[in-house]
């Protein structure tokens, strides 16, 4: 099913190149810095309970597609507001069966074909002929103790996997994992938008946690601030190297003290309007600046999601259900603000991501070609894919060089296709390297080197691991 | 002229493969579900007058190069609002031989030499030196019967060919061609510009058409949303599958029944603003939905368009003289008030087109890839291009998939070009497929089939036909 | 360290096409009608001061990049505003050695190997192990008379070489080139910012030094565009055959006289306000079209670029520091009132530039397609890389056709990196014709012809030279 040469040119010459580039990466260990597993899953070590719950429940990339062509949400068992979630799991695996081929020409694809092949030896492509064998061999592999969370997590070679974690999380399961003596390193990310986002459910109240947690008086934007410092440091206690920061917009703000108090009020009391509350997080953005200036924090920002777009689907069954929208993002005056204040710093690293791609040689090559502080996160989310991939490396390198990105996020809640993601990853970069060796634009000595940079080293860096 | 091989990959692995999936595509049917042809062509049946009236004057991509360049639409024959149109059509023919190599690299190169040849056996690049010959011989060609409309489009082994049509048209000519016994199918397409867009030539003598046609009193909204239901079921009752519909933005708006009522009135003064002007027709396109969600018409919205951009052009020749340019062009907040309503509907689709590729990746594909309703059309109009196919495939196709999108419209009023609009359109799919094959990105044997989705049956389906 | 085949693509056939054009142009003369050397250069004809002085301070490319990696401006002897330079220009080429390899994958890395093998002989890759030696072998070249400006002029084989000018200089370095009797054509371009950007520094100032020199009154509207068309005429008397006109946006305007002299006035007195400056600027876009229409002088725009982005930069280094980041730009409503007055013209071109790529399919392409007046100017800055120059083929030739585009602008300080920035660009244009060659898009003898066009004819037709 899987060919030793997938995702390389056809062309000869760059194929041999990119596979001898290949074979030097192919089997170094996965540094995932970014990503939504479950920190419990690590702390708890429990069997995945079956198939359906494993591939297809979790993966929005899957629901998403089969939703789109009139399967109902329902039908594929993903979990309601109101509690209900019904669907046998062996249904919702002869569903994903049946209608596989609507992934023909999508990473998913690409990712289910491997983890079927490399983690359950399964090297026929799925059908609905064999969808009902195929559930019963899975099925009968994660009761093994070798499809533990921890064994596949030792199996698939990850060197360390950090996840994305709230300031308000006590962070007992990356305790846990601490306290029980097993090696693999998880890392918890501080992602602060249940305190920072006014719309968050429980916006007020998870304030107020945050002030008890950290015995601060939240009632004043210093001690606000004071609560998610020390937080942070909280976050660092347990390994955290890096915060997270998802917002609809890039747009950052410098208030003067009296003005920044004086929006912390507006906010707190609930009466804020949408405009103040942007400029809120627009002025947050700039604060984690200037704590990450101060505690060394690698900072990420992913604008530009427009959150639960289909209303029927938010109101039945919440969030992350694949309707997440992106929308045409906007850098170079909307980082300003911050970028006057910490963009000549090298005290830390603040890592851009982006949703449209034409900002990628408009805006942000040229920014992160310039500013210190600056580094370009790899393609997220919908352009995770081999074409999104190589558009990244097309439009980014000619400015940006490939030393101010920051290697590959695998950024999923899908634990199975971690190994293939990244696989597919670093057979891109592979590919568009051996291009550009056969294209005599870089030597081929270097190309050894750069893929080494890209695989492990920029990644460490960048995130200090 | 035409290489077997042309529009497929140069390397030889994917070529093969390429030529392969076209040997198995190239001579199916012809499925034109959007188009701009004269249903009086086939009603009548008469001969098309000369080579200039065939393939120069009406073909807005061939005139706009040529004005481009600094030659006048007076020379070229096109038709002013005075009623003037001065020029010897031999003459014409001259000019555009002289600057035929203005075409170099454009498809409209691709199309002309394929009809040049296919039709009419002549195998060498038109030329300044063999203008007059070719004229001559074209000009003999077009009495004779075989080129005649309908024998061409049983020539062209066309399966189906919609027209797009004004809801005030009798449809005569449709009449007149399904009671002439002629086997040709040529079906009607709804399109309301004239009677929603306030700006539109005789707006208001329009409505009141629209009213008179239907016996309905469009002096309320709800007999004009009436009076479009009646038209919209006389389109039906003669073959219509499909709606369409041109409008300078995305915008779509559901207003409650009070504030459309009273939009209307406002619009139907003849006083209205702008901004209501837009408003009124982004509340249509949200009713429109509704209908289609009743009748099951497939709706296409094709949004983005300047038009008239050229004063002095608008102003001497009219409209549709190539001076439309896109625009950058919003889909996701625009659009989220119709898909709030009919978004989750499975009972027709809602086709997207975009003149502003950067939606592709950004917002069309994350759209379609969710929402049930939607589907992409294929690249329009300026990007109906090898390149600008290509660059759809590349961009849509990881996060869409293939079975969101549905299949090629060829759009035009120049007839000898639809064979070679197809063509160019099958041979890039194949040529995109060859690589993902060579790539190892699919299996052989499901390009074979997505090749003939692509080609029939996403269409037929997308449009019911 | 250059191989002969670089930048072809890597496919054989295609490959083979795009070397057999390369040599038909190789060696034809360099057309250089946009760029920004030191006309000082050739007038004293004096040696360039050292390695550093000559490679690296003077290019923005390669320092913008070392900067974005935290090495200080200060260390790599950029001059500061305070008029202190600090630093060993050996120290600084070795600061570039160490750090080569930042510039892997950019464009930067073709023109500096290509600079020193092609000019100094040096055939291995820079490193910090032969930095020194290098130094020491530049050095004493530069020395030499073969290595004086003129010298070098000649020996690069440049025909003609377009410097860029204030209204307000003197061109007296332009006047002792020509009063020298050295045959080098060197020519004055037309920029007058200075006195129509209400933020330039002493802007007041530099209209009245306007009216000096050309005995206009300028405290009319009147009076200023007459000194305006004074200053034109002079740059004519010289060899100016274009004007230059860098905006933040393509806002145009086309205001009645009354309108246009009270706004004069407004910005005369120094109290306008960002908006009326905007709109002044884009009042005399059209004013500048309409001038150019009377005496022929080439219009080029180069819009869309933020200027000192970076306020600690600016603040201590001044302007042109690598923190000027492109911005989305509109062209399609911008242009429309310079366009509906002048677009219909074949007296004069104007040249469009962009750094928003997503403009070339959509709006750029789409316009010059059209519009008799406009050409599409080359790819510019951040994007005058192999990857840009190739996207803009393939996202312009199929609407614009190559005959609406304008060949090469090299557009650099960097005066040793002329010749190879012309190889690089005359490398992808053949790589471009070599595959649509190869896929029978193009005969191959129309490549011959398109080649020469883009490399000589069509830059001496666009610029008048």
């Amino acid at each position: 099913m899987l060919d030793p040469m997938r995702l390389f040119p056809s062309e000869p010459t760059a194929r041999a190149i990119a596979e001898k580039l290949y074979d030097t990466v192919r089997d170094l260990p996965l540094i995932s810095p970014h990503g939504h597993t479950d920190p419990a899953w690590f702390a708890k070590d429990e069997a995945f309970p079956n198939p359906a719950a494993l591939f297809i429940q979790p993966d929005h990339y899957i629901f998403r597609m089969l939703y789109s062509q009139g399967i109902t949400l329902e039908s594929l068992g993903i979990p309601q507001n109101n509690g209900k979630q019904q669907a046998d799991p062996r249904e919702v695996w002869r569903i994903f069966a049946k209608h596989y081929y609507l992934f023909r020409g999508t990473p998913t694809r690409l990712w289910f074909d491997y983890a079927m092949q490399e983690n359950f030896g399964l090297k026929d492509r799925l059908t609905p002929e064999n969808a009902d064998e195929y559930y019963e061999i899975l099925s009968k592999k994660l009761e093994t103790p070798e499809f533990r969370p921890r064994a596949l997590f030792e199996k698939f070679n990850i060197e360390v996997l950090s996840t994305t974690d709230s300031p308000l999380d006590s962070l007992e399961h990356h305790i846990a994992i601490r306290e029980s003596g097993w090696k693999g390193r998880v890392l918890p990310t501080f992602r602060p938008d249940s305190v920072i986002d006014a719309e968050f459910k429980g916006f007020i109240q998870n304030i107020e946690n945050l002030g008890a947690m950290t015995h601060e008086s939240i009632v004043s934007y210093k001690g606000y601030l004071n609560a998610l410092r020390k937080r942070r440091d909280y976050f660092i206690s347990l390994g955290a190297t890096a915060t997270d920061h998802g917002h609809l917009t890039a747009m950052t703000a410098d208030l003067d003290p009296g003005a920044a108090e004086a929006l912390y009020q507006r906010i707190l009391s609930g009466k804020s309007n949408p405009e103040e509350q942007q400029l809120f997080q627009a002025q947050m953005l700039t604060e984690m600046a200037g704590m990450s200036n101060d505690d060394g924090l690698t900072m990420q920002i992913h604008p530009g999601s427009i959150r639960n777009h289909n209303k029927q689907v938010y109101e039945k069954f919440g969030r992350d259900k694949g309707a997440d929208i992106p929308s045409p993002t906007e850098y170079v005056r909307s980082l300003r603000p911050l970028l006057s204040k910490y963009g000549n710093s090298t005290k830390f690293n603040l890592i851009l991501f982006t949703l449209d791609e034409s900002t990628f040689s408009r805006e942000l090559a040229p920014l992160a070609g310039h500013y210190p502080v600056l580094r370009l996160g790899p393609p997220w989310w919908f352009h995770d894919s081999p074409e999104g991939m190589m558009r990244f490396r097309e439009t980014a390198t000619e400015t940006a060089g490939f030393y101010n990105t920051v290697g590959f996020n695998d950024d999923t809640r899908a634990f199975l296709s971690i190994p293939s993601r990244h696989d597919v990853a670093r057979r891109v970069d592979c590919a568009f390297l051996g291009r550009m060796v056969a294209e005599h634009r870089l030597d081929e000595d270097e190309a050894f080197e750069v893929v080494q940079d890209l695989t492990v080293n920029l990644v460490k860096k960048a995130y200090k691991l």
